[in-house]
């Protein structure tokens, strides 16, 4: 058993993203098999990517205020909101609030670690 | 995309465990293909049962104030606290405050499911 403050992982840069942070809370850290779980900050004013992968999310919002973005919509989110992203589908946080949108966000092992 | 707060899904019944609820927040609900994410509540006085199982588990602790038992071990857990337990290790969540003690946690997708 590991036991450890999510804030004792580094939080590292996201893909150059200004404003985004990540930290890989329970992966290649604890050997994790089969999924990994990232705490994921964006601060105010800032979003990840507009983007679509092949691997799905399951984000928990544990702070903040923001919204999901799919094309033209936007679902707000706020802390105790669930968010299941499939498969390829594409997708977008946004900071919409003033102080940091933090979320939990789990997938599959990367098949490269 | 499918975007709900995490207490729109029923809390139900655990294992037959007094004071202990779970919610299968994004599971088989959203046809999730390789974990499983749960939210668990455990009331003052309580704690889930002391056991193990071959798959691992992935907690984040949201609110409350608890311990993780292994044996004569006690490792306290409070909000932002990561619990990595790895396949067939033997734990035990306890509430030891006076609110509820709430958790996430993430296993791989059940194999009957």
């Amino acid at each position: 058993v590991k036991i450890f403050p999510f804030d004792k992982v580094p939080a590292q840069e996201y893909a150059g993203m200004q404003g985004v942070t990540i930290r890989w809370v329970m992966g290649a850290n604890v050997d994790a098999p089969t999924a990994y779980m990232r705490v994921i900050e964006v601060e105010p004013g800032h979003a990840t990517g507009y983007h679509e992968h092949h691997w799905e999310h399951q984000a928990f919002v544990l702070k903040g205020q923001g919204a999901v973005r799919q094309g033209e919509e936007r679902t707000p989110i706020y802390e105790g909101t669930c968010v299941y992203i499939k498969p390829n589908e594409i997708h977008q946080f946004i900071n919409t609030g003033d102080s940091v949108l933090r979320f939990i966000c789990v997938i599959p092992k990367p098949e490269d670690d």
